[in-house]
Formats: structure tokens, sequence, C-alpha cells
């Protein structure tokens, strides 16, 4: 499988963990501050700030110290009573995983069930809630990361707003690459994660919780710890201001210059970034004769593009080859997708030039496997995009 | 508060985060690989071992991506069912935290309370476990992060071997400072975190667990998805092995080369390193004429040291000239002890000379604060203990 050339640069081109700009990971790299001194709780006020700018929110924030995985497990185990009914609306991977979180907490799952590459039609949320008016929660993927497929999540606030339910967002892959806003669309849970779009080191989530959702918070009897809410809440209102339990300090200090370098960037052109890295990605293997897994061009998100895999190309021996052979790295399929589709992510620092490399990459191992493309047709194509969209010159 | 010279070096001095070695930062800072890769496969593999020889067990171990809080959670609920009755013998703050999850989980809780600087009299436990055969688990500290009391696990793991409960060892603060023999001494689980004596970054924890838990386990219905160690077992078995959710990868990368560096100097060489720091520090505060919360010098763990406030000094006044003025972050007191002591680790990557530092600042704090006691005595006491001891001569 080896080349003949020593030196194969590495590239991350996954939906998480996303690449990391040297100055982020020279921040990462600082020596520890005490989680408990004022020096680390003046950098965790500012990352809390921060993080109610990106999620666009007067709600409350706070820091998780876990994969996006417990901020999804502490917006289930945070509202609700052992019984209470929970809709579940999944298109991928990631609504199966609400469904399995909900189940193992003794909710009483209703699950609105969309074909892997659909989004959730807010009509369908808006019929069920209706025949069921005891319904204490709605979970749905802003961008679900397994197929690249975007909720209207806009839509969905907007029928869930007049509900007793709470509307919980799991926007771990989608924020700080599509706009989501968390108070004008009334999103009462949303969690998101530092290794997508912040492009920071895995290994930090956060959640905003809204009024409407501490109410039920008061009531909410599931048992939790770890992740009690409550517990941060009274933490974060210390002097000086602090976690419950030890904080993954180092990531947090990197999410705080990784945000920053978002908003240097200004937050509207960060999301028109990633509308064209997303377009020039879809584009470019659309002209290279290759199926995306999100037919409707309206549903596709701007975080990961999921391929389908040609008849006659083995899924692992695609992305071994360009793992291995290229030095890029991507992702397969998850779940029921296992070996059916690739997926490439284009978000958090990822720049034009990414896209190309990556590209350029699978033309030639799909070349190598025998797949009949016009080599070439690929990143012409994402040079024709990121031309005609004046990606430098928004 | 400020000297008049604007360079003050900073020290951290807590147990935990403890200081990191430089090298460990450089390897924590570097770009960070996929999580389902088999480059990072490779290493996790390689941590995974090692923590087992750290552990001194066969048993499984499984890396967690949280506080050392998470794995207690973990331990709490992987292997009971709800109204279970478990046994913990708490001995400081952490005592605490396992009733708080324990009762929070819906287990039923008979507990052993000991004085706060006091340690759990095995006798205790095995009479207690005469009179509830129906006990399923017995939980306790090896070392009390919130005192420094050690607590004799040899002797209380010889004890519950003979009855059906489990034993729970949180081995957090005392992991990698003390020996600890996971399967000689028959401990069933045991939780350790990356910001202790590893001296790696925090936000990493990891469990053990012997096959007479994992019998527990299976018959187990307490709620758990993040921290649910047989998905963690299901998906260190897959190819490449791997976490069932994210992991805290730039952590993991940074502990692969702080446990070798423990393993570099020897374990034996190790521990009694940090015998000698903990005597050093605790004789020299004596010699100030200080007094120790624990009381009986065998009861003294080695990972930190925790000193009775003198009356007529405020605890938070001392704290902060020592981080404020002379750079070194020392901790309070926690739970009901805050305000009434101070602690200083002295854990990890640290050295005869961190020893001199903090007594060093300690003296001049106090002289600064009115405590009457002879300046010198304390640093010159210190330096005697490592001279007769051979610090560097072992």
């Amino acid at each position: 499988m080896e080349g003949e050339f020593e030196v194969v640069k590495k590239y991350i081109m996954t939906p998480g963990p996303t690449p990391i700009s040297e100055e982020v990971l020279l921040e990462h790299a600082r020596p520890l501050m005490h989680h408990r001194s004022p020096e680390f709780s003046k950098i965790f006020i500012e990352v809390t700030e921060k993080l109610k700018k990106l999620f666009k929110t007067k709600n409350d924030v706070f820091i998780l110290t876990s994969s996006g995985t417990g901020a999804m497990e502490a917006a289930v185990t945070n509202f609700f009573s052992t019984g209470d009914k929970v809709l579940v609306a999944s298109v991928g991977n990631f609504g199966e995983r609400f469904k399995k979180i909900s189940s193992r907490f003794n909710l009483e799952v209703i699950s609105l069930d969309y074909e892997w590459g659909d989004s959730a039609n807010p009509e369908d949320i808006k019929k069920v809630l209706v025949d069921n008016p005891d319904i204490k929660g709605v979970m749905v993927q802003f961008s679900e990361t397994s197929t690249g497929a975007i909720n209207d999540i806009k839509a969905i606030g907007n029928i869930v707003k007049n509900y007793p339910a709470i509307l919980i967002v799991d926007a771990i892959s989608g924020l700080g690459a599509s706009d989501l806003r968390t108070d004008e669309w009334n999103l009462d849970v949303v969690a998101g994660g530092s290794q997508k779009a912040l492009s920071a080191p895995t290994g930090v989530a956060f959640i905003s919780i809204s009024d409407k959702a501490w109410k039920l918070n008061e009531k909410s009897n599931l048992p939790r710890f770890y992740f009690d809410l409550a517990a941060a809440k009274n933490y974060s209102q210390k002097t000086p201001p602090q976690t419950p339990w030890t904080p993954g300090i180092s990531i947090i200090v990197a999410m705080n210059r990784a945000i920053d370098m978002l908003f240097e960037e200004g937050l509207e052109k960060v999301f028109e970034r990633h509308r064209i890295l997303a377009l020039a990605t879809q584009k470019a293997v659309e002209k290279m004769g290759l199926q995306l897994l999100v037919k409707d061009e309206s549903k596709r998100g701007f975080s990961v593009t999921s391929i389908i895999v040609p008849d006659g190309i083995d899924a692992k021996e695609l992305t071994k080859t360009m793992r291995v052979k290229y030095g890029v790295t991507i992702a397969g399929g998850q779940g029921k997708l296992s070996g059916k589709i690739i997926r490439i992510g284009h978000l958090g620092y990822f720049g034009m030039f990414d896209s190309i490399i990556v590209i350029s990459a699978l033309e030639m191992t799909l070349k190598e496997l025998g797949y009949k493309f016009e080599v070439g047709s690929g990143i012409t194509e994402a040079e024709r995009i990121f031309m005609e969209n004046n990606y430098l010159n928004d």
C-alpha cells in the first residue's frame, strides 16, 4: 500500500475530530491552571459567554467534560420523570441514540423514523403532538452526523413552542457550521461539542437550557449525578464560577481561542464558508458520477457530505487507501450505513484547499480501485464552485 | 498584593491537576488522530495495557472521557439494581460523594462514617457485612483526596472477598503515588484519573472490572448509557479496538507518554519518591508548629498533606497570598473542612525542589500573615528529610 516517498502528510477530514489550528494546539499545550482558581474561572466565564453568542441565546449554557453523547444523556436525564412520553424524530444514527438513551432511562419513546438521508417533516411532529398532548419532550438532530442531512429546526421550534413539550436539539455537528438561533427559534435544550465546527480537541461538550426546560427540571426524577445540570448551575454561581467536577481544563482553554477565531472571521462568514465548502464537495463528487446520500439538495447540511460507495468498490478499502496511501482520513458509514457510504467532513478549521485535497485524494483512490470516471472532473468542479461563489472575495 | 517584580513563576501544587512535564504537554499538543483509526487504536491499546500494569491487574480496564467523578458514577451504576444495599465507608468528601451517587441511583446506602482525617477500620466493615449478608457492594477511597488519609485497602480486600459483595475502590488520587495491587488484594472495581499521579491533563478517567463484578453487571438494572461499561467492553473488542463514544484523544495521547515516564522511573521508585515527598512536607510543617489533619502517622497517604489552618489565620487569605504573590497554587478544604485546612498536593511530576518551593512559599506567607514560628525551620527540616532518606541515592 505504501508509496515511494516516506513523507505522507496527514489530513483529518472527518466530521469530528476536525482539523485544529496550530495556535489552538499551542493553547491546548499550556501548563494547566487549577480549575477552582480565579485564573481559570476567568477563562471559564469567557468561554461560557462566547458559547452563548455562538448559540445565540440568553439561556444558561454549561460546559460538560464528556463527548457529545454525554451532553445528549444530560439532555435526556435532566427534564423528565420515569415513564414520561418523549418523541424522537430520527433521521440517522444519532436519532437512534436519542431513542436508546431515552429507553435506558425508562422513558416511553414515540418515534418518527425517516429514511437515512432524509430530514424530519415538521408537520409530522405537529401531528404527533396533537395526538399526544402528554408528550414532555421532542428530540431531534440539527445536522445528523451519520448522514449529513439537516433538519428544519426553525420550523420544528415554531411548532413545539405551542405545546407543553420542550424541544431538545442535538446540534453537535451543526453548531458553528450552520446558523442556529436558540432563542429566536424557541430551542429549549441545545447540545454542542468541542470537536466539530469549533475545531478544538475532543472531550468537552456544552448544553443550553431554557426557562421552560428548567421548569421541567424541577419536577424531573430521573437519576443523574455526573450530568446533573442543577449542580452545574449551582457551581456556576459560586465565587469564582466553576464546574462541579474537575473539567477538561486544557480543552476549555483551547476552546477559548478556537471560538475567538470564529468570531474574528465573523459568524455570518463562517456559515457562508461552510455553505460553499459543502457545495464544492457535493458538486465535485456528483461531477465524478457519484451519488450523494441526501438526494434533496435543500436537505443537505454544511458539515458533512455522505457519498454512496459505487458498486464494485469496497468502502473499507477506499477509506484505508485514502488514509494509508494518501494520508487523508475520512469517515465510513455508521450503523446500517456501515460499508455503504463514506463521509467527508468539511467543518471547522477547514479551507478551500482542504476540499481540493480531499477530492483529489478521492479521485486518485477511486481511479486506483477501478471506478470509471473522468479524472480531474471533481477538482475542476470544486475550483469552479469556489470561483463562482467568490469564496475569497465574499 | 503584588510584589516588585513582574515575573511571578507559576507552580501548581494541588492534589489534581498536578504538574505536567513539558514533554507530556508537547504530546498533548499533537494534531488529533481520528478515534476510530488504527493509528489511534494502537495508542489506545498501549495505554490500556500500561494502565493494567499500573493497576497490577489482569482485569479489564476501560478509559472513560470524564473527570474521576464519572468513573465513580460508572462504578456505582454498572453493578447493582434498584434498591440494592451497598456499604460506603466514608472518611471524607469523596466518601460522601459515593453516598450521594448511590442515593441518586436509588440504592440503599449503609454508611460507616469516620472523622475526616481518620481512616476506615476494616473490622467495622467486616461487622457490617456479617450483619447484612445482602450487601451487594462496598465502596471506599484508597487515598481520600479531601483529607490526605489512606485506607488499608489490602485488609479491606481480604475481608470483602469472602462475601458476595464486590469491593469498589476510588483510587483516583492514590493510584501511582502509593502501591495498589488490584488482583493480589481482590479489588473488584478500581477507579483512577488522568490528572493525579499520572500527571497528564484533566478529563480522562479509567476503571478496572473483575470477573466477580462482571457477574453482577449482567443482572444490574440501574439506568446508564454514557458510562455503560458493557458498551466499553463491546467496543474494545472491535477491530480496531476503540471507545463507544468519541474519547479525549489528546489526553489519552498525553497519558501514553506520562505513564511511560512512571515506568521509566520504576514503579517502586515512584512510590518511594512519593513517600519521601509526603514525609518531608509533613515533617516540615510540623516543625513550623502546624498541625496535620491526619493525626496518626500510619494513616497519612503519600498524595496530599492536609494542614489545619492556625487560629487567627484566614484560610482564604493564606491560599490567595500564596497564589497571587508567590505564584504557588495549593488547595483549600472541601465540604465541612472548607476554611479549616489547606491541602498541598505532592504527587505526579513532582520533585524534591517542588517541596522546597511550596514550603518556602508557605513560610513566607505565614510570616506575613502574622503566624509565630521560626522562619526557615520548615525548609531546613525538609532538606534534612531528603538527605536522611537518600532521596537522590536510593
